[in-house]
């Protein structure tokens, strides 16, 4: 198809040599990957997942896990807190698949055995670190209670993690410190739980990109390493040339005077998601397009956003070289919130992706 | 309709009260009030204008133009420089209604008068200060040249300006320089063309609200206005009482031990628009759910986002009278990025408002 707005476009081929990459890691330490599925929102993309044997999900929302079920996904986690308001909702969901919860106190406990009267499965989550969600891991009184079910159709899982404080510019040894800081805390909740069954998940882009060896962990849950973006580049995590979405926008207006151009793409098409550094911000990295997709090399800088504007900065000859009506590549800072805000995506042989959106429901 | 997830409801009676003190303020000065619909984004929230006797609609985009048109609206201004790729969406629309799209360079007129060879407007945007898009009011030859059409077709129909500079902590008097200032520079404008008939179109949230007399002006353009945020509130430009949305958000983990609540609502409900202060950064601010709506007294922050999880801030006294379950509302940062997100609204009754989607197209 034709490009003439703002349109995330996804080189396949990268995208599954990350699923690719991530799979061989899991395999190597032997381990399940359950991809969160957050990122992408797609069906179709993720049977490139399912092309490469993985058959467990992750989400962010029951209306997702319900997209997701709906194409075929049998087992799936909601990796978010159990929200007692959607219970009929879960209850639907959970008599048809293999459906995981998060758990993180007794009133959500309670409420999930008086009202889910189904098979279901369910996750403690626990605070690694990162103070957003999650028990504290030195409750050990709440954990072990929360750890066996008054309901026989429920199933205790284990415990589940996300470093979220793993988000900043990292290095191997950065990374390991927080992953064996997590790991210490998380062994010590199933040797004092005693359930050898128990499963440990955990496992966010920087840890599995950075990491090799994952040993005592059961489940690895990461997401934004499919497409990665400029974030995970500034943390350190990925190359520029492994970001496999790039978002194709027109540029309307030119100002040399002032060293910008204007493209057609603004937060309600990349969100507001930026990197400050120490001279400037950056909301997106100007990539040149290819007859092949784009070069990987950043040649001007996404300076400023507002709703459907984007003012790219760069050097005089690079502005010089523009036209209203020319296409321009942008390497987005948040891929996940930038596909989020997607109605489709559009592949590099101008295929149109169909995903999820919360409009369609 | 039960809230069970993130809902942005909208107080009608607030919003319609909205509508009319800004009608008030454009009859008053005799000038022509053409609402930015970007805000909202729907056509029955539009019919609350059309009720108030408004015909004439500024939007962001082509694809917004033609769900205004659809409608039923026969006279939209698209605010967004004239993309050469959508011409004949441009073509399409401009052959059934009233379309009036904007220029700022020799190339986008000579493509206007090359590829749409139906009647359409246009106005020259000027870039009265804020330096993102628009043509510099000094550059006289240019202006002049962009005055005078090559086709018959084409109306000129004067120039556009947007203060987006005028986003910031502002009184009367900071509201009344920028004004004045922008009116010298097209008023100079309309003096050098040497056109009686020309419009002056100007008019944004903050100087539409804060000023009211608009001498030699005739039209005026604002959209935020209609449901206001914390930001415009943060300028100085509204009370918290005339903001007409608030997002209703499930309570779903609590954390007194740190003064903290955690609610379904995120970046994908919100967007990441955010208010930073000296103690700290908001992205919205927490309200009572009422009978009649909610109170309009802050009495929690909204400290921190991510994608779907959203941390709430409080007294001691405000996290322990939370359980979860419960539904909290929480006025937003920026109220035309988070319509942006919805797929529907709410209103206080609990009818759903539709709006435009690009899911949709």
């Amino acid at each position: 198809m034709k490009i003439t707005k703002p349109t995330l476009v996804i080189d396949e081929q990268k995208a599954r040599k990350n699923i690719e990459t991530m799979i061989a890691k899991a395999n190597a330490n032997e381990i399940s990957l359950r991809p969160h599925f957050k990122t992408h929102q797609s069906a179709l993309i993720a049977k490139w997942y399912w092309d490469a044997g993985i058959r467990k999900a992750t989400v962010s929302s029951v209306e997702m896990a319900t997209y997701f079920a709906n194409a075929g996904w049998m087992d799936i986690t909601i990796a978010f807190p159990y929200n007692p308001l959607e219970y009929e909702e879960i209850k639907q969901l959970a008599s048809r698949i293999q459906l995981n919860v998060l758990i993180e106190s007794e009133d959500a406990l309670t409420h999930l055995n008086t009202h889910i009267n189904v098979a279901i499965g369910y996750f403690l989550k626990i605070d690694v670190g990162t103070h957003r969600t999650g028990i504290d891991p030195r409750n050990e009184e709440l954990i072990k209670t929360l750890s066996h079910s008054n309901n026989d159709l429920h199933r205790f899982q284990g415990v589940l993690a996300h470093a979220g404080h793993s988000y900043q510019t990292l290095d191997k040894a950065g990374a390991q410190a927080i992953f064996d800081d997590s790991m210490d805390k998380l062994n010590r909740i199933k040797s004092f739980i005693g359930d050898p069954n128990m499963i440990i998940s955990y496992g966010d882009t920087p840890t599995c990109s950075l990491l090799d060896s994952f040993p005592e962990l059961d489940e690895l849950r990461p997401g934004n390493f499919l497409f990665y973006d400029l974030m995970q580049h500034h943390f350190g995590v990925c190359k520029t040339s492994d970001i496999a979405v790039s978002m194709v926008c027109p540029v309307v207006s030119i100002h040399p005077e002032r060293g910008e151009a204007v493209i057609y793409g603004g937060g309600v098409h990349f969100s507001k998601e930026v990197i400050t550094l120490s001279d400037g911000k950056t909301y997106g990295a100007v990539v040149s397009l290819t007859e092949s997709g784009w070069s990987s090399e950043p040649i001007a800088n996404l300076a400023r956003i507002s709703q459907e504007h984007g003012i790219i900065q760069g050097t005089d000859e690079y502005i010089g070289s523009l036209k209203i009506g020319d296409l321009v590549g942008i390497l987005p800072v948040h891929s996940c919130l930038t596909a989020n805000l997607q109605p489709y995506y559009v592949s590099l042989d101008g295929r149109k992706i169909e995903k999820f959106n919360r409009s369609n429901l």
